[in-house]
């Protein structure tokens, strides 16, 4: 048997998966990029090493990183994708009817277009007439932009090498003056078995920028540590509550998941203070 | 590095663990005992090539095992533990103040000896003058026997080899039999991400002996799919209300992890008609 092994050097268990035939693998300007399938999973994307999408789970990470925001905010027009060049969360982004304009920012264009190769299902928003495409940082293109996105969603690899730029004080701070008077942002935050401790810096650093952060949870098979986060930033809306009654497809996400997700307070408080005892 | 590859044949994803030490390594009358050391997980048991628990994070197990049907049952005294030969889930019973008697079921006594010397903290109720041991199949003590239990708790491995006996409609007949009038049952129904079908097979065998039948989870890194799903059969209540004020001493299981661990009715539905789409 042919087997790929994850090589993410911050978990503490490694996953192995099989793999039945590679169908991509090559070193674009910035990653590592490698597409194989699997028995299970169907086609899995893998960059620098680390499984980003399978075709058979991807909803559950696309859906709760997407409708979250997009359902607590009133009425998101204009909505701003960082990452994710595979395009799943510009596909949910898009089942939105209220969403006149997406600007999608993928540093590395080759994603772009092995997603659209391999993974059709996934990358089937890229090319809607709402969705504007730029292959650059997003740290860049948020820097000094004012006031006219009313969500911004970041969806990057984990929270180390070129990404690490997606996580800093200064990022959010440009972030928060793009978003307008309602807006919210959110961004994935690693995993609550494994990186607690990189889940508490996210927060307290959206905390010294955003006036309303909280965490919020899903259960990923193919990340590691699973029990995965998402951190909202707010400028003043509670992410907690659902203000929109659009009727979206989804998988998993749905308003009773939505309530469910987050974490009860007094686990957050103490998660915060880091006294969870775990 | 020395590694620990985890040998679950029903696992699409194989998880594997640093070893930084092997304590104990023998084959007993039913299965292989291993623990061992890790950097993050602290000791690890193992039964048959996969992982029971860890001093890092059994708590969740043991806890969302535990606690949910003792919470809901309005004041259980007797409590019959089947499997959990670690001594997790008797700890957790006996945090209930209402408890006068834990009948302890386990089929090997090895895993018992090998818990008391490695894992203290877990095993520490064993010897609790409330406990009664017995080293013998759950399927045995259960058969023929009358009413007089108010909480059954199922704590096997895997549902595969020797374990299987405790999935049978025979078995849960025999529980519900010794199931006093508000009596309450839950065993573990493994991964809602990759074992779906074995949950739902679970939940139609407790629908043909329980009327009521309900499902939850918790999110556990270290078991394969991690989603991990417990089934509870009961004879009258709803194991979605909580009917007890005990404070009890948790890490994880809260009043509202109780509330939130229960699928909702949607999805419930859904999975139960096999409906779900992934």
């Amino acid at each position: 048997m042919i087997r790929f092994f994850e090589s993410d050097p911050y978990a503490p268990i490694q996953y192995t998966y099989e793999v039945t035939n590679v169908l991509y693998k090559h070193k674009s300007r910035f990653q590592d990029i490698m597409v194989f399938e699997n028995p299970f999973f169907g086609k899995i994307l893998v960059l620098d090493g680390v499984v980003q999408i399978t075709e058979r789970d991807e909803f559950f990470y696309h859906e709760m990183l997407t409708h979250v925001v997009m359902n607590s905010h009133p009425n998101p027009e204009k909505v701003l994708v960082i990452g994710g060049g595979d395009g799943g969360t510009v596909r949910e982004v898009l089942k939105h009817r209220s969403v006149k304009k997406v600007y999608f920012i993928e540093i590395d264009e080759e994603v772009l277009k092995v997603s659209k190769k391999f993974f059709p299902k996934v990358a089937c928003g890229i090319n809607d007439r709402r969705v504007e495409i730029k292959c650059m940082d997003g740290a860049e293109f948020v820097k000094g932009r004012q006031s006219d996105i009313d969500v911004v969603i970041v969806d990057s690899t984990d929270i180390v090498g070129f990404a690490k730029s997606l996580f800093t004080k200064n990022f959010f701070r440009s972030i928060k003056n793009c978003l307008t008077e309602n807006g919210m942002f959110v961004s994935l935050s690693e995993s609550l078995h494994f990186h607690k401790d990189i889940v508490v810096d996210v927060q307290e650093t959206m905390k010294s920028v955003f006036p309303v952060v909280d965490l919020y949870t899903a259960p990923i098979a193919t990340y590691a540590g699973n029990w995965w986060t998402f951190s909202v930033g707010s400028k003043k809306l509670n992410p907690r509550e659902i203000r929109r009654k659009d009727k979206i497809r989804t998988k998993y996400y749905s308003s009773d998941i939505h309530k469910s997700a987050f974490l009860p307070k007094d686990m957050y408080d103490k998660l915060l203070k880091r006294r969870l005892g775990w």
